[in-house]
């Protein structure tokens, strides 16, 4: 399949959106050769963000992990993740009270650094729960889903209070041949269950456009038409850019498999401007 | 609102088909005076079964629930189960190889009796799985919903094998004040993380009605006008007892709320041709 | 692609359930060398019957349009239809009133033979409606979409009545690039828009298959082990068959391009016993 | 059922954001003492936008339409349509080609303003539509279901191009007693049968209160906190509001009956920060 060259179609713009996982980086590690696609974006002078679907961590958290492993171009605040909208959102509509979570304490951390009380799902009271004000959902892990689905569950049936998906991804990738169900899919099982309407927040909802857009103008004046979405899944990346109004391009470095991308492409009706196989440089 | 009379609805049917939970027994045990409406039924010589999702264990074992608990006109000949279905289904379709199963040791019991190898889930070694010829969704405990959650992910991204839902419910209730996610709702989750399409038996479906209805026809002769449907749940007894063409009565000791009954009926346009507080005797 | 040879297969069972559209005709007419095919079942003594979602017309008239093309084998006895199964949930269920419905007044025919009384919605008046006693769905033509769809949805806001749908497909082929939507699809529109719960007719459902097999009883008397469903569409031959217990044959003269065969397969789970290139002997 | 007063609401916030069926207008023309309220808004200086699911016309035959039945105060730079979003979208995205549309041609029309040429699918040639550049769905309205609602379908098998949908409602009363079909059913309908995804403008989505955000900041400068969302409806409204992270208020002048509203909030678990009978003062 013939592909564009990711380098000439990013020097056409002022700002590049990336997708993190099966872009930037994937179940091995970061992905041959994006240090040198960073330098080359240093060099161009064309600003860059990372749009993420995680609320395991905090900004700062997330970007450590790529200094980790080597990548220092991504600090903080190049970093936009679906749980600083879940964060916002807390910060506006609830504002007291303490919020049950299903997630690592991690993943609470950053919501608790916003004034608000926490307390997983597993130390909750059932019968002393007046005090709950909204149900977060952030991580797949850290609890145990044996019991504290159940649990969640029956504090919706006590308490009407909102409840927020904070990462609205259906499963992930924990090794080449394995994946995980993710927060995502247990949050639609929930909503199903107790028939209520969850608040999610994510790509491909635009709100996560709208968030990073208007995080990025802290900073840079530019243009949604100065602007390129890079993902490698139709489904969240590519269809949210587009709705958002800016120009976007699929890699084939992850979700996406070379040879079943124009089939994919063709029966969804979600159309990139450009594929690339992968944002390194050739 | 105005209701009906059990008895007197009853004696214009030769055979009902009752639902167990919410009609027969509830979270406490027995509902109230239904060991006098069986042997009402008796000396009245009409002639029931019971019509339950369930695959937890086998008919024999749930006869035995009702007998410890003194009511002893339900025998095992008298229970069909959505786990009988399941169980012919394997019989015909699946007939070698071994079942990888979610649920307890009792609910594959009930399966290996048909003379087919069961492997739990969690015992399972992905990198050797070619033995596998289908999995089955039995029950919600029995399984560490962590871990073997994800491996049933798995061993669907290796095996492209049929997937066998032997209990479609979403939730059962475990006390007065509290539910629990039942695995049909698992099963919904799993099917929408690997996009693949499942198998499910159990009520509305009309195959468990069909199922009923062969099954009632080794020993009773009658025609479907003949036949009423007794259960608690709109959306599963009467719309399946509707639709396989009996008459349908909903009894408001179980999951239909008295004073929401008529706004479900008229919301929802699925109608019982009767409406009666329980089965008990008045 | 590797494929079976329909004459070898079919000669291993004694009744075979054909598809209609896609296996023995299509837009253009028969399908090339089905005559000799029906010549050979006659041959070696293998019973046959066609199960297909249609509720235009009575089996006499669907027979009839096998004659004028001169397939004589399929008499009105061998057919099975949607339609079928919707008049025998009217004969139980409604037994009185008048059907309003949306479809032709020959789709309507058929109904009325079992003695109930319908009316086009496009003559409801429904300032006088608490005559009607159910709503039937039965084909996509006959009515103006225009004004009939919503007169249908205004009739079920002061009606509570139940709603058949005759025929769940959601497309039909009307020529060799052309497709035009199906009452099926017209009959999901209606029911999300007044929230109601319909009743529907038609493969995948196993009622379907039971009605059949039950028919079938009435003249041959075989084991499901020795019955064969012959289809060109997963998602509703196959998967029903595979469910109600009997092999199925997937044939690729079609829904089912050849080149995309194993990729179906392999994406939703739904797995044939057998595939063919078409039911013509070699 | 005890509710706020309006106007006691009203003046702890800057700015309010209306929708506008049954909220200042209905079936029969405006709610009764909208005029003064808005006269109120006025003389304490609240700021007020009306958001609308609305792409039959551009802003300037909305507030037309207010004019005449005397509500001057509404003027089109106070109205933000999704229709704007979509004539927004086509700017940023489309760019070029022909943009087939269903809908009537005073719905094209406000499209045409930004310089693309439209052409009613009822006049497209299926074999000549090469320079069709996307499908638009604006309005029920203008076309002819029977036709080209096939029409639009054969066309999206030919031409993979985005489709936009203007207005997501799904349905919307004509008078006391009636509703009728709103094109965001049918646009649901036809992304169905043709398994595509479809671009989707209007309530509960956060890009309409983003839009109407980011139009507002234009000429007042406030914070979320400090605006208000009054809608009729819940699941479009108010849980778009809450989503965006702003106050909100249900009226019950509209779709949400009174009697209904307690129930309808616990069920959906949809929660408005207030409860009006209507905006009309006291």
């Amino acid at each position: 399949m013939k592909t564009n060259d990711f380098a000439t179609i990013a020097q056409q713009y002022r700002v590049i959106f990336f997708d993190a996982y099966g872009v930037i980086k994937n179940a091995h590690g970061l992905i041959d050769g994006v240090a040198d696609t960073f330098q080359f974006l240093r060099e161009h002078q064309i600003e860059f963000f990372v749009l993420t679907n995680d609320a395991s961590r905090g900004p700062a958290e997330l970007a450590n992990a790529y200094h980790k492993r080597g990548l220092t171009a991504i600090d903080a605040g190049k970093i936009i993740s679906s749980g600083m909208l879940a964060r916002e959102y807390l910060l506006y509509k609830v504002k007291q009270g303490t919020l049950a979570f299903l997630g690592t304490q991690a993943s609470a951390h950053y919501i608790e650094a916003i004034g608000l009380k926490t307390i997983s799902i597993k130390d909750v009271d059932l019968s002393d729960s007046e005090e709950i004000s909204a149900l977060v959902l952030l991580d797949d892990e850290g609890f145990d889903w044996n019991n504290d689905i159940n649990k969640a569950i029956n504090l919706l049936r006590r308490r009407n209070i909102p409840v927020i998906v904070a990462n609205t991804d259906e499963r992930y990738p924990v090794s080449q041949d394995h994946v995980a169900i993710a927060i995502g899919a247990v949050a639609d099982m929930i909503e199903r269950v107790v028939g209520k309407t969850f608040i999610r927040f994510g790509k491909p909802d635009s709100q996560m456009f709208h968030f990073a857009y208007e995080h990025m103008l802290q900073t840079v004046h530019v243009r949604k038409d100065q602007i390129l979405m890079v993902g490698d899944t139709l489904t969240t990346d590519i269809i949210g850019g587009n709705k958002f109004g800016i120009d976007t391009m699929l890699v084939l470095s992850g979700n996406t498999q070379p040879e079943k991308a124009r089939l994919l492409i063709r029966t969804t009706g979600i159309i990139p401007n450009f594929i690339c196989n992968s944002i390194a440089l050739r």
